[in-house]
Order: C-alpha cells, then sequence, then structure tokens
C-alpha cells in the first residue's frame, strides 16, 4: 500500500494512492493521524473511491512529526568522506518537526553552505514498528552543522527537510537491501548506493532507539546518507539559486525539490 | 504572575498560583495551551477563584512541548571541567518532548552513568517571546552522551528530564543577573553560580535561534549547567538508588526529584 498526505480544499488529507489514482481516506488529516488508528488503516486497505492524481497537491506525509530521528554516519563511504572513524554505535541527532517541507516545495538557501542528503526515512505505525518507508533530503547547513561540536543547528532550518512523496508500506517495498538511492543535482548524479550498504540497519536502528526512546505513530528515522554529499568534493560544491536536488529509491519515487535564494 | 500545570480529577488543568494557593484557568489543559491563548493569559492575570495549594499535584507546567531547545558549554565552570575550550556561539543540542518529566516524579537510573545538569529554562510565548522562567534538571547519561559525537542519544531518555515546578513570568522574577542557581544531591551542595554567568544569556541564545527556528508558544530552550556535575568529579560521582537532586533559582522554588533502580 502507498500512502500520502494530499492537499483538498482549505485542508488535507490522508490517501492512498495507486498509479495515477488516490482514494482519500476521510477524517484524518495526515498520514500521520491514520497510522495512529486501526480503524483508518482498516479503511486504507479497503478504500475504493479512487479518483484522478493529478488534481492533487502531495504533502510531506506526516505533517507535525513527535520525533525525527537522524543518523549521521550510516555509510562506509559517506564515513569516509567526513573524514571519520566507522561508528561503534549509530550517531543521533535530531530535527523538530517544524523542519520538515514537502515534495516540491522551494527551500531557502538560507546560509552560504547549504548541502543535500539523500535518505531512506522510515516511518514508525501504532504499535511503535516500522510501519513504512519515504524519502527524505537531510539538507544540511553546513556552517552551522560545524559551528560547534553537534550537528543540530546546521539540521533544523525552519522548513528545509523535504520528506515525501509517499509512504510506501514494506510488504510493498519488499527487501531494502535489493534497492539502490540515487540522489541528483540538476540531473547529475551525485550520490549512489545499495540499501544493503548501511552500516546500521533499520531493525538495528530501531532497537537501539527502544532503550531511550518510546517511540509514536508517525516519528520519523531518517537512516543517512551515503557518500556524494556536496560538502565533501573537492572543492566544496553547495547549493546555488535554482538547483533542483532529486533523490530516488526504486519503488518510493523521486523527491524533488529546487533551492532558491528567493524564499523568505 | 506564577502558572503551573496542576492534576485534577482524572485530567490536568493550567493554573495561576501563589503562596498556599491556586486558581485554574479553565478551558487549558496545561500552562502550553494558555500561553498559545491571549484570552486565556487575561484570565490568568484575572483569576480570582483561589483554592488551598496543598490538594493539587503540579506537573510539568507544558506537558508536550513542541520543541525543547538545550545549550550545552554556557557557564565558564563547566565549559572548564568538561576539558572544552569558551565557544564563540552556542552548542545546540535538543531533547524530544517526551523526555520531560514532573516535579517530584522518580526518575529511573536507566544506565550506569546518570548525571544531573540543574539549569534555567525560558519558556516561549505567543509571539514567540520568552514569556517565563522555571527549572529543569537536563538528566543525562554520560556513557550514551559521550558514545559518539553527539550529545542527543544521553539527553532524551524517555520522562528522564525534570522540568518545573512553576513558571514566573519575567516581571515577577526581576533580574536574572541577580539570581543564583544551586544544586544539591540528598543535601550536598554540587553546583552554584550567578545566571550573570551565562556566557550566553537569554536574549542572546534566543537571537541566535531566531536565524534557523521559529518558536512556537510552549518551546522550552535550557540554558545550560554551571560547573559541579557529577560526570566531572575526580572519581566521577553518578546518581544512585534513592538519591534526590533539588535544583533552586531565587524565585523559582525548587525542582526536587528522586533517582531510582526500580522504576520502570
Amino acid at each position: 500500500m502507498r500512502l500520502a498526505t494530499l492537499r483538498r480544499g482549505g485542508g488535507t488529507v490522508a490517501a492512498v494512492v495507486r498509479d495515477r489514482e488516490a482514494a482519500p481516506v476521510d477524517g484524518h488529516a495526515d498520514v500521520g493521524s491514520l497510522l495512529r488508528d486501526e480503524a483508518g488503516m482498516d479503511a486504507a486497505h479497503a478504500a475504493d473511491a479512487w479518483a484522478p492524481f493529478d488534481d492533487w497537491e502531495l504533502l510531506r506525509p506526516v505533517l507535525a512529526p513527535g520525533a525525527v530521528l537522524c543518523v549521521g554516519m550510516n555509510y562506509a563511504g559517506h564515513v569516509a568522506e567526513m573524514g571519520r572513524e566507522a561508528p561503534e554505535h549509530p550517531t543521533w541527532f535530531s530535527k523538530l518537526g517544524r523542519a520538515l517541507t514537502d515534495p516540491g516545495a522551494d527551500v531557502a538557501l538560507a546560509t552560504a553552505q547549504v548541502d543535500y542528503e539523500g535518505e531512506l526515512a522510515a516511518v514508525i505505525g501504532a504499535g511503535g514498528e516500522v510501519a513504512g518507508y519515504t524519502l527524505l533530503n537531510d539538507v544540511s547547513m553546513r556552517d552551522y552543522q560545524f559551528r560547534t561540536s553537534q550537528f543540530f543547528a546546521g539540521k533544523t532550518w525552519q522548513r528545509s527537510t523535504p520528506v515525501g512523496p509517499v509512504v510506501v508500506t514494506p510488504d510493498e517495498l519488499g527487501d531494502l537491501a535489493a534497492l539502490e538511492l540515487r540522489t541528483e543535482v540538476n540531473g547529475e548524479l551525485r550520490q549512489r548506493a545499495s540499501l544493503g550498504d548501511l552500516v546500521f540497519g533499520v531493525d538495528e536502528l530501531v532497537a537501539d532507539l527502544a532503550a531511550f526512546v518510546r517511540l509514536e505513530p508517525g516519528d520519523l528515522i531518517a537512516t543517512g546518507t551515503p557518500g556524494g554529499v556536496g560538502h565533501a568534493l573537492k572543492p566544496p560544491r553547495y547549493l546555488e539559486d535554482g538547483d533542483v536536488v532529486a533523490i530516488t529509491i526504486d519503488g518510493l519515487g523521486t523527491l524533488r525539490n529546487r533551492f532558491t535564494a528567493a524564499v523568505g
């Protein structure tokens, strides 16, 4: 099953999507609300009021997650390019829910060192389990990320982190290790890795978190980015006005956003 | 004005408190809700249905803040004891809202290296300004904090961070620099510092955050801890079963919690 949050009239609604059609699940303003409600998930499975998809605007699937848990240094290639050692434990940091933005939204080039990080994100369901997967661009203001020892100030800029376009359930997505993640900037391939190359896989990340966080429906776990970020190129290449970043994982679609100096 | 969140029947309610009396502000389940609502704040100012205070159980003032923004290395004494350099910028990290717990609540000794950090916390109001102050114990699992480069995993343990007992408005609290913070463990003084010794004062912290976060009512800003944490003692002294940590700032009262191996 593929789930999305759509703009409808003045509000939003969760929906099941397939090919070029969507079936709204009334009573749920976003996928986060739907994941909290077993009856809602049953309604989603039974959805049959399909409408053409082109009419809808896709939003980030969970509008306001209670936790956005991110892990750094989780692909060997990225660990090496950032000049670090292979970690013994996941390197957790977080973003605020308000740092997220929508598929297709413009993202402000708020500092001189805005960079992309293509990532697989897990979405948590009602029982604290992984209910689905989506794409996340862990946009990083490198100047603020490395201003102190803690990444947070470079990771949580208001409405800077695109998520989406859809949440795909694990049964539909299949074996993660068989999937590839690709990030393109203006069509130029910058990141390409197998999800099988994650240092800590999704199950290991969830198990590690379980020691200290009670996961809630709609929580996101961003699983880290592979090698190829702009900051690690020689010389570094940060995003520029008009650049379009497209992150693709087979089965999850493409998360595409334009970066612009013009957004307030 | 002094605001608190009280347990009442099966629910909770925001209230104005004075001496040994409380006046509930109906329609607001916590101080966070009250801060979001100008009419509610007017009702609080006009509160006159006083009841004896002893009947009430005090909870953390904001039950589920959207952001708990913490700064490390913000007193010269603590910077030195942790073996670090004086920072040029605030060292931001975050906790999840679900990491907070109540005044008087028992806190689980979830790892072998649980430590206290007495702190002043600012509480954000409707306009993004500082609407009041409270106390926060930035409880830190040092083994997890220093497991990787990022503090987060040691800082956000479920229901580990006490906040309260009350929120005091800036006009009532007066000049911060004239106030002293003290932390006692089982009555033994461990931390003592003037709030005038903050490296980055509250106004500077809010100004720094403004670059990347749109503050919302109920957000907390934990301003850092002075020297004297257990981790920096030689040898280190972590909290043990039954220890009581009491944090006091003149005018804000005392935040007192017992640490126990027995809590699940």
